[in-house]
């Protein structure tokens, strides 16, 4: 099951609001439509999102119906709405930059379809690029995990979350492959409820033992000494390290801390925003209160009742004992080793 | 709206389970209505629970059909039934003894309906009790709060979880009608919701403002200065300040003391046992793991995936700025300082 697929004329995407209970896809033929996945988080993670949003950008040329003169007007808005989507991952505005490069390389080139044909396999670049690097991610990750360990993960750094394979649970995944005894705690990840939609869903079917708690338990498992090591994913890095990720991750963070257990973030480079200095420049999305008033459509508090619901969190460099890449893991001091990796090819 | 009502010959609950959504009521006329009521938490919070439980005493006075030869025994069944609901809550246990107590003192007494007469009286003396402890420990407890305070509770500890005014929302009660400017963060408390579903309500219902946010939120709200101070109620206090209350309140008391935030439990001495020397000892109640996979009956999780789902767990002492009781605020060191509070009058 995969989070995304180009069918060669649209983009299959899996409709993650509705797993584990349906199993349905949406067939975006539009950028508007890939829009509109990811504004809802049919499709969501941050490298699915920088994938999506690329083949979004194909689409778009795809779907262009003027001619050469006014294309490049054209994918500005395109970008534009694209871009709107999400303000959290940076990846979304990585994916992005990279297509809108291609197309000025192209600045020459007239022929309408060539451009598109070439902006297309753009974005199948991006998308076998998150395929091989999650790999690496595993690969990489795969050295810190103990023989036997409890680990316990948040909202779902998975295979759904990227084009394949997934980050922090690349890491899982490519351990257990290795023969390691992993056993995963996944907690629920409210509002939106992906660990428990997703990543329970996810390693049952690859049957990695998974439990599943709810958010508020992972201090009392970590006070009886369940868990072994924290593996979360990322939506952006900052240059000093700083990680903006899923809300609930900075809380498990401090919690990690407290307890001495390693805390560790697993993303691809294109997460890395050297352009951001610190967590605090980095934008968090708040999301619609009937998120939390609501579950499934079924409400659950009062209809009126005042909410706040960021979707993401930061979590302060100084807690984080490695961020796993695919060009290897990064440990503090962040500012030199984030920016060593980065020009490292 | 109450938790528990006493009707002449009945005991009138507030079906929790269903709220905010629905209002209805079990008119208990037997003890084992009264058990089962407790058990599906139609009935919760520890107070509210020892005060059901010794009216459902009373009922299986009321309603035994024997002579005055066969009583003791059947009272015995009884109580057995009622101590079996919920293992975790203290209150329980202390009540139930109070009614066996004040049995046991009556076994004089040859007239029945004299004895049942008195274990009513004694069920409404504790009922009565706890309507004026908890004022008493909204007025105590009003001391540690600013004139302008952010307060962070978890769960309800309020008037819906004793037979009026609240614990923890006792205290945030009696400051907003003692005109402190009060704001409370409720998290939603999963599985139960009970903040959601019952603090957000009751707050709302007294006009004292609130904002519902989920459990894996408070982390990052402490880390934006957005909490003064944290206060929530108690299941079982352990005779070294070692608290059992409703899972995830360990977390909160963990991210409270790295963020330099006060941290208070607000409980009845009856939560007080003496006998249990730490944390360690405390049962700790573990749930149907349905109450993770599904929201409302609705499917939220893969309908087979395992669960882990304890119910409660336990701050340690060191973890607590002060346990607010009717007697007045207990701090460290807390094995001398309880034992001192439990045996004033």
């Amino acid at each position: 099951m995969k989070a995304l697929e180009w069918t060669g004329d649209s983009l299959k995407i899996l409709d993650q609001t509705k797993l584990p209970i349906e199993i349905s896809y949406r067939n975006a033929t539009t950028y508007k439509e890939v829009a509109e996945a990811i504004e809802k988080m049919e499709v969501r993670g941050a490298p699915a999102i920088g994938a999506a949003a690329a083949y979004g950008y194909a689409l778009g040329a795809l779907g262009y119906p003027g001619d050469r003169e006014g294309l490049q007007a054209y994918m500005d808005g395109v970008q534009d709405r694209l871009s709107e989507t999400r303000p959290t991952a940076v990846n979304l505005f990585w994916a992005l930059r990279r297509m809108e490069d291609r197309l000025r390389e192209l600045h020459e080139t007239t022929d309408l379809n060539e451009i598109r044909q070439r902006l297309l396999q753009e974005a199948e670049n991006i998308a076998e690029d998150d395929r091989r690097v999650n790999r690496l991610i595993g690969d990489t990750g795969n050295a810190i995990v103990p023989d036997e360990a409890n680990i316990l993960t948040h909202c779902n750094a998975g295979a759904l979350a990227t084009v394949e394979f997934g980050t922090a649970l690349g890491v899982i995944r490519a351990a257990h492959q290795g023969g390691k005894k992993i056993h995963v705690y996944a907690d629920e990840t409210r509002p939106f409820l992906q660990g428990a939609r997703l990543t329970a869903f996810e390693l049952m079917n690859d049957s990695i033992p998974v439990t599943l708690i709810a958010d508020n338990m992972a201090g009392f498992l970590m006070q009886q000494g369940k868990i072994d090591l924290v593996i979360v994913g990322a939506d952006r890095i900052a240059a000093n390290g700083d990680t903006a990720n899923k809300i609930g991750t900075y809380s498990l963070a401090v919690l990690a801390q407290a307890h001495g257990i390693p805390f560790y973030i697993a993303a691809p480079t294109s997460t890395i925003d050297l352009k951001v200095a610190g967590g605090q420049e980095i934008p968090i999305e708040e999301r619609n209160p009937n998120e939390l008033r609501e579950v499934f459509g079924i409400q659950t508090a009062p209809a009126d009742v005042p909410v706040y619901n960021p979707a993401f969190d930061v979590t302060p460099a100084k807690l984080i004992t490695g961020i796993i890449t695919e060009k290897g893991i990064v440990s503090s001091p962040y500012s030199v080793n984030l920016l060593k990796i980065m020009v490292r090819s």
